[in-house]
């Protein structure tokens, strides 16, 4: 069993909750009237044990992989638009690459089994390819427990480097064609909402492009819908970027790390780790609420409110990228705001 | 009238819309998978006529006044509030102070009408006042025609200032212990939805608080009924900041600047700006939408969607400095993302 999972993951101490509570309660604004920030300051002054809570060396991983499902005619763009966009990454040219700059986040981009030969010499690029894409899960696993395994780990190493760096928050992004499909199976594996719903239009699907995917998965589904076990779930309909995510995730909580949740790929991800461990859901903040419809149900099942309603649905992290200056703003307010006694301010009647 | 309203406000010219569009969709990504980014992108490209915008030396302007119908028991906290959070503003112990300074937005501070004999040498205070407070609007006008016209102007002269300056994006916050009871008169009358529905409880009233506010802004709703000029609406039951802020507006819009339209008060500033120039919708974005119950109706009465839903009502501007980042993102965006050619990235089947 992954390290990750020896012991029970526990919940952050409320202890300091009643305390934190006050001084956000007393800063100069009616009670509540900074709504969602008062409760992201909350939440991130309880992971950090303090109530002057601050925001370190900020990452995102970026993580990528291709699928064997993507053989199937899932998705609307070819599977070479993966390592194009890996290339794209690299070079800066992508969104995540305009909006980690814009907010100073780091961005480290991952291979985690893209079907490409990168050079071992490509610069920034982390290599850690389990396999050249995931075997087809319409009728066999998409990859090995033991594959499964060494992703879930690759992903705990890569958060400890980012930890050691100095990193208190960690968002992930992905890149993969076909990523959607796999997302949907764990989705409705998982939460046993019916396939049809957990699938939608992915990067740009038409009407008759879904239905295929709809029909496609449905037959993936029959095939593992006896699958209960959450770790078995994620090695036979999972992608090697979900897994690393995954690992990722449940290391970050481990470390007492605020995570950065993105869209439906990265939520399927949080959904086994949730699995896994149930209080990571303290740990993790959810960035956005993706247009890919079944984002919304996913957020739903998990009853968590996402912060930001952009109609995205890119991927790659953006929506960590573009959420990351509110959490900043959470974080300034109970450090920097003024209190009612402190301005001279008269409190209500 | 005012100098503003002598010629009919122009909408941004479409002619460059089809190449601002080509260049967004040959972006890197899914056709649309920048949500509102896009649209935010193209609305500023058209404002600034060019397909390359830029974001210059953005300003929020902080419009402080009191209100005559504060004295009818319509808010929770006291009139003295108005000119002790000016201080906490001049000082830097506000939420927009932390926030503008967060997202490197320049801010000033304005009395327009504040009850309060601040010191004529009270740095960094911009002293526009008209009167100590307006009269109460329940059984008279708040201010005289002169006195509302005097305060759009002083609105263009501030807006003017800061154009100056070389700023091109311009947001506006108010303080007003009072104002919410204004600004549902002037939605009411504006718009005609029953004035029960467009009151609300502004900065922390209980459920009695509500229906006493109802009741007294019952009465001021009969007993201005009749009116249905806009100008007339804002001199009878507006406030000084209210109609400041409608004035910079309008010289906003005429000088080609993004207006970033704050809470429940700022708006109803705008729909006053609207009912005189239609137009001015093409220049504005509406950065959330304030956890003051009537906000949404304001913002459905005007058919706008709000970038950010964070359950704040603070005012101050502070819904403006929170959205400006990604604002920032959309500029980004189209200004620095490599295109599917330059990128060699493959576009969809």
């Amino acid at each position: 069993m992954n390290e990750t999972l020896r012991h029970t993951l526990k919940k952050p101490s409320q202890q300091l909750g009643e305390a934190i509570k006050h001084k956000i309660n007393f800063k100069t604004k009616p009670l509540g009237a900074l709504g969602v920030l008062e409760e992201l300051a909350l939440q991130i002054c309880l992971i950090q044990q303090t109530d002057s809570p601050i925001l370190k060396n900020p990452h995102i991983l970026v993580i990528a992989a291709d699928h064997g499902i993507a053989r199937e005619g899932v998705s609307a763009y070819p599977q070479d638009v993966t390592w194009q966009m890996i290339r794209n990454f690299l070079s800066g040219g992508a969104a995540i690459n305009v909006f980690a700059a814009q907010n100073n986040i780091a961005i480290k981009i991952v291979d985690a089994g893209v079907n490409y030969p990168f050079e071992s010499t490509t610069p920034n690029l982390i290599q850690l390819k389990i396999a050249k894409g995931t075997a087809s899960f319409l009728n066999q696993n998409a990859m090995t427990a033991i594959q499964c395994q060494q992703a879930l780990k690759n992903g705990g190493l890569l958060v400890e480097q980012c930890h050691l760096d100095g990193c208190n928050v960690i968002g992930f992004g992905e890149m993969g064609i076909g990523n959607t499909s796999s997302a949907a199976l764990i989705m409705s594996l998982i939460t046993r909402i019916p396939i049809a719903e957990c699938v939608g239009k992915g990067a740009g699907l038409d009407d008759e492009g879904l239905k295929q995917k709809i029909n496609v998965l449905t037959q993936a589904y029959n095939f593992h819908c006896e699958r209960t076990d959450a770790m078995d779930i994620l090695s036979s309909v999972g992608g090697f970027e979900i897994a690393t995510i995954t690992g990722a995730m449940l290391r970050a909580a481990e470390l007492n790390m605020l995570i950065l949740v993105d869209g439906f790929i990265s939520t399927a991800a949080f959904i086994i780790a949730h699995a896994l461990q149930k209080n990571i859901i303290d740990y993790a903040v959810f960035c956005h609420q993706s247009n890919e419809q079944a984002h919304k149900k996913m957020l739903q099942y998990l009853n968590v409110a996402p912060i930001l309603n952009l109609n995205m649905r890119l991927g790659e992290g953006t929506g960590c990228a573009i959420a990351y200056p509110m959490l900043q703003s959470a974080v300034n307010f109970i450090n920097q705001m003024a209190s009612f006694e402190t301005a001279n301010v008269s409190n209500k009647h």
